[in-house]
């Protein structure tokens, strides 16, 4: 089934539009101000020389700015917003003047290395191109307005004829993938079988190709010619996410618009094996993943490490995709779980309540007593032990990819609300909305996920699908339906269906190989995963925290964080003054105060803890 | 009270017995062989020239070869050795023969930076200047023969004119800690004042001289100036154990040295703050310190990681030293148990049972899931997140402290045994063994630590002080006593009594505040800490055990280590596929079985772990 593009969904009230308004107001304007500042948008430009005053550009500058632009675009879609179409067209404007007479566009090599233009794989032009053209393609649904997409079309021509028909180039695939998920939006929009045709061909050629894998390819840290960029295999052989995390999802996701769209079985069955290993084996409880700070990447099956998650903002941006993309290969509610799941907890947690600043990684604890001095973290002062992610967002980063990602995100959130084909709606997400398909229209009333009720207000609908979340175990209908693969299938609807999904704190537990989190517990409350920070349970020792198995919870409304904060059942370990002792430690039963996992880190730098032991 | 030395004590059978032979017949051949192929030995010849086919001196070398010839002492002051002997006269000729005019000693300046003697604080110089020491007592202890401790002596005048009479060297204090020990046995020995002149002048300027604090001796990696060499207070300011574990518990032991000699209440009062900060705060279960790899340090309390833990073996070693030098400067039984729990767990621990190989770091938990391709682990191929301490012992290392660390400490182990004064004999610690003090003869027969019972028959003793360790809960004694810091005082004892510590196997637990351990315990038995190994307990994810708080524990006799193995009663967890759940795990029974700990990874790689789980 196809989504319904958000572009035909507005979103109305409740959680979502209150964060499409802080994105519109706050975000969309954070973003751009940091990229001007750091000289990322003067950078099309192209005004660096040796010596100059011009900031000198990094050759993922133009990516970034492209997802601001898409962002920007998105919202230009809803709503007129002439100081976004004013930037966005300047930077049109100074693309347009540097582009190469053979189609090339790129901010970095145009003024620094003029004669390495695709020599090295390890230096994101495709990927590059690929945010550009995702970009173009935004602004021209925008706008209609066709100037920089006519560029990219003319740099796409030279990519095709570089890499597809000469195979000129010093690689053959991209180092960091993203390009193929852009060429499958083009032929979505341009249905030019020559887009579709280098779409293929670049995820074919991946893990096939000997260029890939020669010396001249090979980052000095990372095995970029291989597991590192998912280059270790061709495409249709690979079972297990490997490597880096947010390339790998890229990857999958474009692999599966390619088993989408041109019904290739072998393609879904490797994007089948790849979804179950990364959410059965390689994903945060928050829908995060890749655990290790070296390499952004995926490490072995249950290697989730609390303190030391690397869990990269762009990490649970880009599962999103690819678990979007399984949806809509197969309707099937364990990819819409696994989308939900990184929706509200890791993406979110990357973006500061006030809008304003970034999580580039997203930790399942902090122990402060590890930072400081003597602590053991390598990034401060003293060289200790470990390398810890920050305790506090910031505005932007050297690398800041998952700020314009939020950008674009937040904004075509509503991608995600429905499906549809012929007469049958599917509702994949809840939140308060409209839209409409064909003959279909479709009204959601709902406060989700502060509560569980949804009511739906459907207009010629044969079949209505609703999904039943995973993570709920009691819901009721006001309709006759069955269950068919984590959905609810109500046939010949009536005008008003309400849904009640029971919503109490939940514990979940891991499986036991998730040897990190062994003994411990994570209070959920529908798609919401929630954490404890020590300013609000009295000790910094959160370690010391046990909940009890019968949470006994109580909501806490009006939170600052949006969604209700929880006080839930349990105790605090007491012991004797002796380091090691054959006295029992004991428990003083308390209330444990829980936050939404996604509003950490928003009231100074604090310890926090996802995974509190059980009694 | 002063100990009695190993000289007049014999250790007659049982476990200590067994870790003599061992060390005589294997160890002590094993260390000089790997430190000849190495060139450590032949070094002393100080034939090295740029180019040269003879291998390179590293500065800390004569440290190692010095800490070899006290070990082979110490088995020469029990037993004829000739080729010992023969090893050591060589080593003598050679430095003989290489002996600075002035009598300066060191294999490393002689021919590496001639004009570098005494210019870099963090060279070793006083260090293996005081390691020399150490075996020329020794030596002449054993062999009467003064040919080294004349060597020596030229030597250490030299260091008393330039450092303490002209000051004239470019630091005041050595950058690793060791000579202020060797110059109190020295004074021990020669009862000249002249010697404890210089071991007192370079405790006292410790922390004061801007000399030490001035960039010249600043290593690129850590202060030397300051906390990692304990050079950030004048020594009797500090309260709290800093920096380098190893280099603290010299300077410690020596600071303890100096309170006894010197009657320092100040002094005194100083070491006791830090022995408190130690057993109460940094110091593993096993009787380790030092939790970080980068500046083998000390970081905050509590801070006692498994997986990654430092631990090194001659923390460990010189724990037993600061723990010793504190029991003679004031009999309290918290002194002694903590030099037994070094003793008997992390020292042991650093050599195999085959007495060939080593540990430098001694982790209380080791995953193998974390190891190998796509594991966690720095030092194996690729470059993922964490740095893990080796899985299995070695013969030597590059920088090869431990082994001979092992190799003076385990025939001395008599020394830690008894002390006296006039009438009165403490037992500190127990082995079967003879020992005479004057006119005191004392006869142990005990079988400890297998089990509990030991027999003391005594002749000439007034007052018998026997230590109640602290682990024990229970004990029964045939005489009357009366219990004073942690002894049993008997007055006028028989001829024969008769001692039983109760000693059940017993789970441990940290402190609230020890965060890494939070809901684990460790079983011990008596002074001996267990571990699981995955190889007895069909599993490799010890996380997924726990422990019964009820142990019902089996003993398991004739066992490969040489201590008794353990069974205990716990369950495994088991969940079901999914990676998250609401679903609580549930816990099939089983017993766990369980090894010494100081006998770890001598059966093959495997998974290991100290702090298991407790229901």
């Amino acid at each position: 089934m196809n989504n319904i593009k958000f572009s035909s969904v507005d979103i109305t009230g409740g959680f979502w539009y209150e964060k499409q308004k802080l994105n519109e107001t706050v975000t969309i304007d954070a973003v751009y101000d940091r990229f001007y500042d750091t000289g990322r948008v003067e950078a099309f430009g192209c005004k660096w020389t040796e010596g100059s005053e011009v900031v000198k550009p990094h050759f993922f500058w133009d990516s970034d700015v492209a997802k601001w632009i898409e962002g920007a675009a998105y919202i230009l879609q809803k709503q007129s917003r002439p100081d976004l179409e004013e930037k966005i067209e300047h930077i049109i404007d100074m693309m347009e003047a540097n582009q190469w007479e053979d189609g090339y566009v790129n901010s970095y090599f145009t003024v620094t290395e003029t004669d390495g233009r695709f020599t090295n794989r390890d230096r994101h032009e495709l990927y590059c191109c690929g945010h550009l053209i995702e970009g173009a393609i935004a602004y021209y649904e925008a706008t209609g307005r066709d100037r920089f997409l006519k560029i990219m079309l003319r740099y796409v021509d030279l990519v095709d004829r570089i890499f597809r028909v000469e195979n000129s180039a010093s690689f053959e695939t991209p180092g960091h993938e993203e390009i193929e998920i852009a060429l499958f939006k083009l032929y979505a929009l341009t249905k030019d079988e020559k887009h579709l045709r280098l779409a293929k061909h670049f995820i074919d050629r991946r893990g096939c190709s000997p260029k890939d894998t020669n010396d001249g390819n090979m980052d000095r840290r990372y095995n970029i010619a291989g597991e590192y960029s998912q280059s270790h295999l061709p495409v249709r052989e690979q079972r297990e996410a490997m490597g880096h995390s947010v390339r790998a999802h890229y990857l999958y996701t474009a692999m599966a618009d390619y088993a989408r769209v041109t019904g290739d079985a072998e393609m879904a069955e490797a994007c089948r094996a790849i979804f179950d290993d990364i959410s059965n084996r390689k994903m945060y409880v928050t829908g995060s993943c890749g655990s290790s700070f070296l390499g952004e990447a995926f490490t072995k099956p249950y290697d989730l490490p609390n303190e030391k998650a690397y869990a990269e903002t762009c990490a649970a941006i880009s599962l999103v995709y690819f678990a979007d993309r399984m949806l809509k290969l197969e309707l099937d509610g364990k990819y819409a779980d696994v989308l939900e799941r990184a929706l509200y907890n890791g993406v979110l947690s990357g973006l500061s309540l006030d809008g304003k600043a970034f999580f580039y990684e997203n930790p399942l604890e902090i122990n402060l007593r590890n930072h400081g001095r003597h602590g053991r973290n390598l990034l401060e002062a003293g060289r200790h032990q470990d390398r810890l992610p920050i305790t506090q967002r910031v505005e932007v980063f050297g690398c800041s990819c998952c700020p314009p990602n939020i950008n674009r995100l937040i904004p075509s959130v509503g991608d995600y609300l429905y499906s549809a084909e012929g007469d049958t709606l599917a509702v994949n997400q809840f939140a308060q909305s409209e839209a409409v398909y064909g003959n279909m229209k479709v009204k959601q009333v709902t406060d989700y996920p502060r509560c569980g009720r949804v009511v739906l207000e459907v207009e010629g609908v044969k079949t209505l699908k609703v999904r039943i979340p995973g993570w709920c175990r009691k819901y009721s209908i006001s309709e006759d339906y069955r269950v068919e693969k984590g959905y609810a299938v109500i046939e010949d609807p009536a005008a008003t269906v309400t849904v009640d999904f029971d919503m109490p704190a939940t514990l979940v537990y891991t499986n036991v190989e998730g040897f990190h989190n062994a003994g411990r517990a994570a209070v959920t409350r529908g798609p919401v995963v929630y954490c404890a920070e020590a300013q609000d349970n009295g000790t910094d020792n959160l370690n010391a925290l046990v909940l009890d198995t019968e949470l006994d919870a109580k909501l806490i409304g009006d939170s600052f964080s949006g969604l209700p904060e929880l006080e839930v059942s349990g105790a605090i370990t007491v012991s004797g003054p002796a380091l090691y002792s054959a006295d029992a430690p004991s428990y003083e039963a308390r209330r444990i105060r829980l936050i939404p996992y996604n509003a950490f880190a928003n009231r100074g730098s604090d310890s926090m803890l996802v995974w509190i032991r059980v009694k």
